[in-house]
């Protein structure tokens, strides 16, 4: 079955905005059997909104807009629906009880031009918004469904995840797409493609190999009658690929190499110090970004200038020798911010991030230093010649190395 | 003039990228003399193509085309331009030698399949492509134009910039809408209101008042019959709210708090370091995400832990007094790290990123410290508690409090 995703607001149109909710839903319409077809932007416009919404409702079984759910008198997400399906708005009590309620309970009385939002057609039921005053809308007519959603991410992904969704599951008598991506590290292209060549060829499920900042990267997409049609191609695919690539494989699907080298950290108790200076902090950053990072995360050292290495210990016999952009100074690094933070796990990353040339060394070399209590180890590496991509290459391969560390560590 | 914006490719209705293009090109469009008024995602399906393009052609005056120029069976834009426009494709002799003479340069022989990137119908002109192999279109037919660039964001930028861009200069009738961003800290958005009220209420230029995480921003629309209309409207407004608001604006446009700050230190001749616990090193990242950001920034330190904050040389007194998470602390970090990595400059960031409260202070209070030649300052807010949210304050908020600082330094 066919799906259609509008999404409303004139500041889409004006490029002050990226359209993020679209892909959004994308993503998860064609586990729950649809079809995306069409995506549209359009202003705050009646006329427009109408045009487009009819047109989908000629073409398409499903279709979702995110915005204008607002109290404005911009905000035509509802007035359009109406027009499209040919039926009459109205007040619906019940609704602004919740509306007046949520007001009241921030000690303030609703606003008039709020009543709009409670506003709704015969075929329309009103969809809850937990996070804001702006409820959805669910309408089912002449076996086309028409699901309203509010603008903010944050408020369209919670009324999906709550309810949308919920509603959708089952409705579909579409094909069932289900994806699954396998995400490795340490091999090539190539060899991925080569280790798992048994699976590769076929239609259904369909298996990509694909290189991404973090590794290489295997989807399996498998499509059947139904979900369970869908999982019984998946699954063994799934399994086949695992014993294949066997412990190459550090994560799946939405999974970040920070995710997975913190988990391991916690599951062994081991603690953490970094020391950096091409990735500037970044590494760090990805480090801290997971929540409660701070039970093994103890420090790190931006040491950018190398007087910063060596007042942190780095042993300027090891510069002097090797060169600050070298995998000796990067090991050194590793070692010498172990000991000063007195942690378990050490690591120690080197380069020239560019856009300038360093020490005779092209833009894009980049050394990895790891310790850790089962021993050492050092990666380097030389990627394209763009600070961001060098900067962001060098912090990922720091926690890609020190998962697979990590994972042989007994 | 009206303009309509078309982004082509499966994995985009798959939900696997966000189009960012269509962002990209619906920000330049209206300083062009185009509105913008519908923006389209499609797949690699001839049919959808060439509906979407005909009724584009019916309704606009301009379509922009992203995606679907490579050189696979997948690839129809070409083609379905060709059959919008009623024209038949052949092969340009030119083009061919050029992609021909493209492999060469690089050592190969051009695939046979490649072909189809020199195909053009006879009101296309050949686009070049610098940075890969696919060439764009620009096809004018009765008053409409249609122009076609390629999918990766690299690609696209390149062709619009040197391109795209430069033909569509002139080419509108259409009225010319110009914007200008002035970017302000420390006012709050009554604050702003207030101080810029004689510009404010006019429909053009129209100023409007926007609370962003870095600052409130004020932004002028000025709307023209030529770019030298629109301009003489949106100067002097612009040079009156430079007047109101004084030493507040920051910044413009595009302009980041790393990219300012970073100018001022090089400019005084300053070197700068810092120590940062709950932006966990995402200050460094900013601040060395500028390139040369060397030639001033000597090192951070990432004091996740209390031991590494007293390790680095703040005052266990001073935490044990006020607390890790205080405005003296803040202020004791920045001083330590000064003096440790012996720069003219030092900030200490403290406070709780979340998920979970510390110390008894909720999730989303944040201290910031900053020691220099001619002072001390800092600053303490209390940010929504959402981890992303208040690490990303904490970190802008540093920046924009020593470029306040640093501007007022003699």
């Amino acid at each position: 079955m066919y799906a259609e995703i509008i999404s409303i607001g004139h500041e889409i149109l004006m490029g002050e905005i990226v359209d993020t909710n679209a892909q959004y839903l994308a993503s998860r319409l064609p586990s729950l059997g649809y079809e995306v077809r069409w995506m549209h932007q359009v202003g705050d416009n009646m006329n427009h909104l109408v045009d487009i919404l009819k047109k989908g409702l000629e073409r398409s079984d499903l279709i979702l807009t995110t915005g204008g759910l607002g109290p404005t008198a911009d905000d035509l997400t509802r007035e359009s629906i109406g027009a499209a399906v040919d039926e009459e708005l109205y007040i619906d009590p019940e609704q602004l009880e919740i509306l007046r309620g949520w007001f009241l309970r921030r000690g303030r009385e609703m606003p008039i031009r709020n009543t709009k939002q409670a506003h709704r057609i015969a075929s329309a039921s009103v969809v809850p918004n937990p996070v804001g005053t702006a409820p959805g809308w669910w309408v089912e007519k002449n076996g086309k469904i028409v699901a309203a959603m509010p603008g903010p991410p944050q408020e369209l992904q919670v009324m999906w995840e709550n309810e949308t969704s919920v509603r959708l599951r089952g409705k579909s008598t579409g094909r069932v797409v289900l994806s699954r991506t396998l995400k490795t590290f340490t091999l090539s292209e190539g060899e991925v493609d080569e280790k798992i060549t048994p699976v590769l060829g076929l239609d259904n499920p369909y298996v990509g190999v694909y290189a991404k900042f973090d590794g290489i990267h295997v989807r399996i997409i498998a499509t059947g009658d139904s979900d369970a049609a869908a999982r019984r191609l998946l699954e063994p695919t799934e399994a086949r690929i695992r014993e294949l690539l066997e412990e190459t494989i550090w994560g799946i699907d939405d999974e970040s190499p920070e995710e997975r080298v913190g988990e391991l950290l916690k599951q062994k108790g081991l603690t953490l110090s970094v020391m950096e200076s091409c990735s500037g902090g970044l590494l760090a950053e990805k480090i801290t970004d997971v929540p409660g990072a701070s039970s093994f995360f103890v420090g790190g050292i931006v040491s950018y200038a190398t007087e910063v290495k060596i007042a942190s210990g780095v042993d300027p016999a090891v510069i002097e020798k090797y060169g600050v952009i070298s995998a000796e100074t990067a090991l050194a690094m590793a070692e010498a911010v172990r000991t000063k933070l007195n942690t378990d796990v050490g690591i120690g990353v080197t380069g020239v991030a560019g856009p300038d040339s360093m020490d005779d060394k092209l833009v894009g070399e980049v050394h990895i230093g790891i310790v850790h209590p089962g021993g050492t180890r050092t990666i380097s590496g030389s990627y394209p010649p763009r600070r961001h991509l060098v900067r962001n290459r060098a912090a990922v391969g720091a926690l890609l190395g020190l998962w697979q560390e990590l994972r042989e560590l007994q």
